[in-house]
């Protein structure tokens, strides 16, 4: 293997790649990064047995061939390296560095321990705007449940209609859920659905980001491939493999409240504020109370420790239904309100039992269900 | 005690006394802040014993009288409050405090069990540019030793002549000097020296950071008062008083090394960037080797770890005396260097075993000692 590639492409294909290596212990060869040469492209791949990533890159290659590095350290050798062209050589499995005066050796793996990154297994794909998918994931990639005992609710769940994509996550104590809706309709035969692990969410919010684009969805029975093309022409420039959790999902819609036995329409910031200094009152539990005086078409927010001390706020709201008294864990309610992005929020709250809502004034695409802390 | 305030007068004091507070278990009352009342002036206190702060700020006094509360507590809620009037109103140990729609109460303490803050033992004061003194601390604070069996070098050591303030720190591995030239003299009847807490030294930089004006230095046997007034007037805004580290500062100025078996001056960035990229093959050691050839004008890096790999790279310098080959721990290489604030720096080396310097050039304020890895 010898090529020559400039800093910023190397740079660049490293930075999405390396995040999903660590320091496994076990299998150390999942630290490292494959970086094969074929006529004129770069490939960086690495996998952490769950998701593997493929980045391609434009190179002038002198000689094809492959090599496995460990991934941190190039990616920390390449960030420190002059903005100038670098030359990878590949020898007895060394990768020999040269860029401006430096001369790197970095010792390397065999190629061959590198476990498989499959393919897809179907060449049917639906296309998706990258820019809205990774928005909507970011607004409820948070919410799946740490708790491995349940491993469908700690993946986030998305189902494909020929009108929408439902993105969904729950840790069983609040739930969000955001809805695309394509204007145009899918080319999809049935509705289908599907879990992925958080993990998988979170690199998929990373590779999307970059740039809006169409993103293929290429689904199967047990994986699931997502791919960015190169700007021009259709040569893969990222794939994201993923395994998908088995499982059923929750009927979750369910849980939906659909009336509410008090209506509160606020302002989101001054809510976010009041929250927030109520907050340092509220002792280990989190919990605060909120009380809704309807005729007065005021909130009021108190919490209370009794060695510490208390706060007593209040905002004016627009009120309907009864009056209540209901008590919350206030990082909850910070969670959904920060991933609501209008001015004013519908807060609708059913008592100490019920499950209330919040959602965005004049958007019917996010909504945050989260469960009161019930009264004593 | 009832007063009313401005949030951001509050705020900007609280920021000041609440750095030295802690989670201190066995006196949780340093964990507060003293809050007291006398007639237009709050006054704001803090200590761990080893240093104190008094802080004033205007308010309008209703009512005067002190309270303490929680230092952290006090200082987030004021934080997440609205950019308005706060009253304060302490009534059976608790502090009310109101702003706009916000009622809150904090559990205090009562001040009879605050420990007292010492006035100074003197009248008698040199003052000093707080802007040149701030920044001459910060080039040497963090060099200070960490080891506890040696009181007197875990401090900042200044030594005050009638022309000239050196400030010094070492921890024996490594050593920084800085000289604050004083133009016209000081009015001191002779050379004094002495050693406050690293602590002491941070929390300096803090407040004299604040703005240029003249900072009052109080010297007595056992502990020094700094003293910021407000910008009309006599009356002190911020008060630091320390106690003083005994025992006798080791005579640092014979190591010192004056002449340079090898003397080198290089590009600062230039170094800088290249001990970065050298320091990731240098292993548990830090150690980077540096060849210096001085017919060639050259300066060599070099780190090898067997199973990672290395790095080998070049800069051409002015280079003066004997070629070298010495290796240095690279930690201690980059906090000199991002000290100096020159483009090109002096690095006089002698050999394996003498103490090499690192020094801005054309500026003879500031020195850097570092001692070499010893040859095998």
């Amino acid at each position: 293997m010898n090529l020559i590639i400039l800093k910023e492409n190397l740079k660049r294909g490293l930075d999405i790649v390396e995040r999903i290596t660590g320091k496994n212990l076990t299998l150390p060869i999942l630290n490292n990064v494959l970086i094969s040469v074929k006529k004129n492209l770069l490939k960086l791949s690495t996998t952490d047995l769950e998701v593997g990533i493929n980045y391609w890159t434009l190179t002038k290659t002198e000689k094809e061939g492959k090599i496995t590095v460990p991934a941190k350290l190039i990616l920390s050798l390449v960030n420190s390296l002059p903005n100038k062209k670098i030359t990878l050589e590949e020898k007895d499995q060394v990768l020999n560095i040269n860029c401006d005066n430096y001369n790197v050796k970095i010792k390397g793996q065999s190629p061959d321990d590198f476990p498989i990154i499959p393919k897809t297994e179907t060449t049917d794909f639906i296309e998706i705007n990258s820019i809205p998918f990774y928005k909507g994931i970011s607004q409820v990639v948070e919410f799946s449940s740490l708790n491995q005992t349940k491993p469908e609710i700690s993946g986030i769940y998305f189902n494909l209609q020929k009108n929408a994509l439902k993105i969904v996550a729950t840790d069983s104590f609040r739930l969000a859920e955001k809805t695309l809706y394509f204007k145009d309709g899918m080319d999809i035969k049935k509705e289908t659905s599907f879990i992925i692990p958080q993990r998988t969410a979170r690199e998929l919010i990373n590779i999307t980001s970059e740039r809006e684009d169409k993103l293929k969805m290429y689904l199967s029975s047990s994986q699931v491939l997502f791919e960015l093309s190169f700007p021009e022409g259709n040569q893969p420039q990222i794939q994201l493999v993923s395994r998908l959790i088995e499982g059923k999902y929750p009927n979750y819609q369910e849980i939906i409240p659909q009336k509410y036995e008090t209506q509160v329409v606020v302002s989101r910031d001054e809510l976010i504020s009041q929250i927030k200094t109520t907050s340092l009152f509220s002792g280990k539990t989190n919990e605060i109370k909120i009380n809704v005086n309807v005729n007065k078409n005021k909130m009021e927010l108190f919490a209370q420790t009794p060695e510490i001390g208390e706060n007593k706020s209040e905002i004016l709201v627009k009120a309907e239904g009864k009056n209540t008294e209901t008590s919350f864990n206030f990082k909850f309610l910070l969670d959904g309100l920060t991933n609501i992005k209008s001015d004013e929020v519908i807060f609708g709250i059913n008592g100490i039992e019920g499950p209330a809502i919040l959602k965005p004034v004049g958007d019917t695409s996010y909504l945050y269900v989260v469960m009161p802390i019930k009264g004593n």
